[in-house]
Formats: C-alpha cells, structure tokens, sequence
C-alpha cells in the first residue's frame, strides 16, 4: 500500500510520470489503479472528454493533431488516449508511436499515451475509463480519445466521452456508407475530413439527409475539414462547442453521464465476473471441465452456464460469509 | 414449450423457415432458441464454419459470393452470416440486403442471414453462435460468418469459426498497415484482395514478411485474390483446406474447439450475469441509484462495483433457495 500512497502523492503534486505510471497500472488490471483513481474521484469530472472515432484512413490522428495545436494555443492542458483494440491477444498498441504527434513529444502540457487491451474481455474500455480520470487529476483541460474503427469496444469507449467526433471522408465505398448507419446513433458531432478529394460535398448532403431521420432534440452538425492542411479545424471545434452549450441546458449532461455511468458499471461487473471465474483454481478447473465436455459435444454450452453460474454464486456466497 | 417443440421438429424435417424463426429467436435472446439448440447439441459440429473478416472495403462480400459459387458447384449446402456488429443501439443489421448476394436468393440451398446486436452487451457473439449451430442442424456443409472491422465483438465471433480468413487490400494507408499487426493474431490464412490494384505484390510481401515473425507451428499462407472477377478464389480454397488438415492432425482441432468453447462460455457468463443484474426490479433500482451517486461524485465507481457484485451474489443465492 506504500505504492498506492506515493504514487497519491506524486499525483496530486502534478507529477508528470505519476499519470503515466497510474496508467499503466490500469492497462495491466492492478488493483492499485483503482484505489487511487476511486479514492480522488469527488475531484474528476472537470475536463471535457471529446471522442473522436471513425473508419481507418479518415485521419483522425491528422484531425486529433489539429485539435492539440488549436487548445494548445488557448493554454489548455491536453491529454490524448489513442485506443488500439486491434490486438486483443497480446495487448500491443500498435498505433502508439504516430510520427505526427511527435510534434508535441517535448510540449508537457500535453499529455499523449495510447492504449491496448490485455487480453482480458471489457479490459479495454475499463482501462480507457481509469486513463481519462488519471488525466481529469492530472488537470487535462481537454481530453481526446481516438478509436478506431466502429466495433462493440470502440462504442463502449464513445459511450463514457462526453461528446462524440465521427470521422468520415468520401468514396470509401459502400461498406461505409452502411457503416454509417451504426455511427449515427453515437456520433452527436460529423466531419467530412479529406474535404478536398472529389465527393466531399455529396458525402457530407448524405450524411445531413440520413441525420434528418432521426428525431432526437439534437441534429449533429455536418462540417467539412482537410485536416492535413488545418482547413476547417474552427469551425468543427465550433461545432462541437455548439453540442457542449445544448448538453449544458436542463441537465442533459448529467442525464448523458448517468447513462454512460450506467453503461460503465454494467461492463465492470462483466470484467468483475471473468476475474472471479478466472482467478481461482477450483473455477478453473471446473471451467476447463465443462469446456471439454462441450467439446465433445456430451454436454451443450447452456447448460454448462447454468451450472457454472450456480456454481459461482455459491461459492462466492460460501467464501464471503 | 409448445413452440419449442413444434419449432424443434419442423427443424428435424429441415424446413428452412424453422430456421429462420430460430435465428431471429437467438437475435431477441429469447430462452427458447437456447432450448431448441441445446438438446440438439450432440448432432452439431459437422459443419465446417469459416470466418471472414477484414477491414471495410476490402471487398469481404464478393469474395464470401464467390465461396459460394464455387460451394455450390460442388454440391454444397452453404450458410452465410453476416454480423454486423456497427449498430449496437437499435440492432438494425445494415449490410442486410446485399445486391450481389441476391443472386443466390432463389436458391434453396444458400442460407444467407445478416445478424445485428440486440443492444445488450455480448449479445452479438451469442447470438451469433446460436445461428451457427442452427445452420449446422439445418445440414449446412460450410457455413460462412462475415464480419466488418476487427474491434472486440468481431474477434469474440471469429473464436468460434473452425478457421479465419483475413482479407486485406492494397493500398489502405498507414493506419491498416497498423491493423495488420493485430489481425496477425486471428488470421489463420490470408488473401490480398483487388489484386489488380497497385501495390498488391508489396502489400502480400509485407503481410508474408510479418507473418514471418510469428513462431506457432502454422505459416498463415498468404494469397492474391480479384474476387469480382473470380481469381484466385480456388487457390484462396485451397489454402483454407491446407489449414483444415493441418488443423486435422494431433488432435489440433479439438484443442482449438476447446479453447473457443472456453472463451464462448466466457462471454455466455457475461451475458448472463447483465441479463439477472436488468431484469429483476431490486436491481434495476440499485442500479439506477448507485449511478447517480457516481455520476453526482458522491461515489466512485469502483466501490460500487463492489457493493453491487456483493449484493447480486447475496439475492440471488436467496433467491434459488
């Protein structure tokens, strides 16, 4: 516990290497991350978590990038978390070292760490949750997670943001245009980046005409950027500021972040679950049991839960009295 | 029970629209598919069920066509399912109604179902393996599962394919080069795609070059493919059997089959354990009530999680006694 204590400390001293340690504590699932992030939560919630998400190649590093060096030019302390869910075996963040966020490597006031799992289902999005609050008591002004691509974990990170960037360009074909579809429902802010390539304009009038279907009390904002070259970078903060401001009125950002919270929980006590299923040899030796008897197809997969769940209960209840 | 059973036999006498109802039972996580399905459990496993998977644009529908074509010119009876896992809040499955697949619609002998989340978590690989096994009981020879992207629940489907092919394209930038190296780890056999395209030969080197890199016992056999006009696809078939008798030796196979079943019955535990914490009304209000403490600040999230997994523990064990 004198870890936990010192790495408190060095924390609230605004140290530097304490974040980066904090962090990779919770990349690796120890304990410890959580006792000092759970111990400091009454002081989070005062940076602004801005995700931003969308398919490969729609440079959402380029835009990130923009962003860093328009907050940065506002004095804000900014930290940035690229999540990397594409190795989910080995834990590798292979997008970590970006060369274009090198520009900022000697800038301490921003804060750049990206993120793989550790093989461990739901690790992702707990770990990435316990990052943004280790960087809300570094006193990050701004904080932006990156993700790639639209699946389950890449959701589940957007969910605990408080304002969702999707990414988009024009001609990937029409498995983005279907992808989209799934994006409306979390983006609450558009840009068209790539803005001078042919199709920009047309990308971003589908993009409006399949936002008008939904009937929410917000329409996210349609704007075109070309990141690379800072075209554009004004107008979607702008907008974004704009989604922020409506979030602000009658206690929808408390509603979104009950929801999130909400979200969150329930994905902590699935990691809870497979950390008690995983971490005890008798379970253990059950599961494997039970995996080869549905192997050998003398047992069906349901059935094996049931008797997995009963068995877990009670031997947690057994343990715990 | 009455549906289950008449449900039950219909799909004895291998009448398709049984399983069609039996898939959308397995997509609403309704208990009953999980009946059916079960105590037919034993006469599973005879279906050889490949994955296909890739990032968006890579062309994974052409070629999954072309599998098919060349299937049933064998006189195979083929299952598709495409995931789409990009619509996680209403469960609308997009790429649904894919132009091309249609040419296969009045044949009796192609199965082809698109699968959406039901908005709950893990629900998309259950649900998913559910429709695996109610192919493989319908006597599908191969059954193809198509996936987009490589996030979490992507790669939670992939486990329980027999093999999995990754698709990749020449030329998506820098970003899918970075994704490559997470696919390494699912890919047992590799096709470069739109091998028309430049760069192709160098984008194969690349993938061979990485692949080098790894020490397992099996070399992923990476082929050039141009699935709209059908080459390559033999070659790409034969590569995928080369994997299936490898995978035939030493008892590889079940070794495999024992380790996704683990890992399904992993994720059927998360589930499950989602499933008691929303549906009974006490926890619900816990729940709901230890939320907006966390998102007042008032408590952390990790201490909830505590105070929740005891209290599910404890109502559950009163409640089964």
């Amino acid at each position: 516990m004198k870890d936990v204590q010192s790495l408190g400390e060095a924390l609230d001293r605004g140290e530097r290497r304490a974040v980066a340690r904090l962090i990779t504590w919770a990349e690796r699932n120890d304990p410890r991350a959580y006792e000092v992030i759970g111990t400091r939560y009454a002081k989070t919630g005062r940076a602004f978590v801005l995700g931003v998400s969308g398919p490969p190649g729609s440079g959402k590093s380029t835009l990130t990038e923009s962003f860093i060096r328009k907050l940065r030019s506002e004095g804000q302390r900014v930290g940035v978390i690229a999540v990397d869910p594409t190795s989910p075996f080995t834990g590798g963040a292979v997008l970590g070292d970006r060369v274009r966020m090198n520009d900022h490597a000697t800038d301490r006031e921003v804060f750049i760490r990206s993120m793989g799992t550790r093989g461990h289902l739901g690790g992702l999005s707990k770990a990435t949750s316990a990052a943004i609050l280790a960087l809300d008591l570094y006193g990050c002004d701004t904080i932006i997670v990156e993700t790639v691509g639209v699946g389950q974990s890449e959701v589940d990170v957007m969910r605990v943001c408080d304002c969702t960037l999707m990414v988009m360009v024009p001609g990937l074909g029409d498995e983005i245009q279907a992808i989209k579809a799934g994006v409306m429902e979390v983006g609450d802010v558009f840009v068209v980046n790539k803005s001078d390539l042919d199709g920009a304009r047309r990308t971003a009038r589908e993009l409006r005409a399949m936002l008008d279907l939904n009937h929410g009390d917000w329409r996210p904002p349609v704007e075109q950027v070309i990141a690379s070259q800072g075209e554009g970078i004004e107008l979607a903060w702008a907008a974004i500021d704009r989604y922020r401001a409506f979030m602000a009125e009658e206690e929808r950002a408390l509603q979104r972040r009950q929801e999130s919270v909400k979200y969150e929980l329930l994905g902590l006590i699935q990691t809870a679950i497979i950390e008690r299923a995983t971490q005890s040899r008798p379970h253990i030796e059950l599961i494997d049991q039970l995996c080869a008897q549905i192997a050998e197809r003398t047992l069906d997969p349901y059935r094996a839960l049931q008797h997995l769940i009963s068995t877990l209960f009670d031997l947690e209840t057994t343990s715990s009295r």
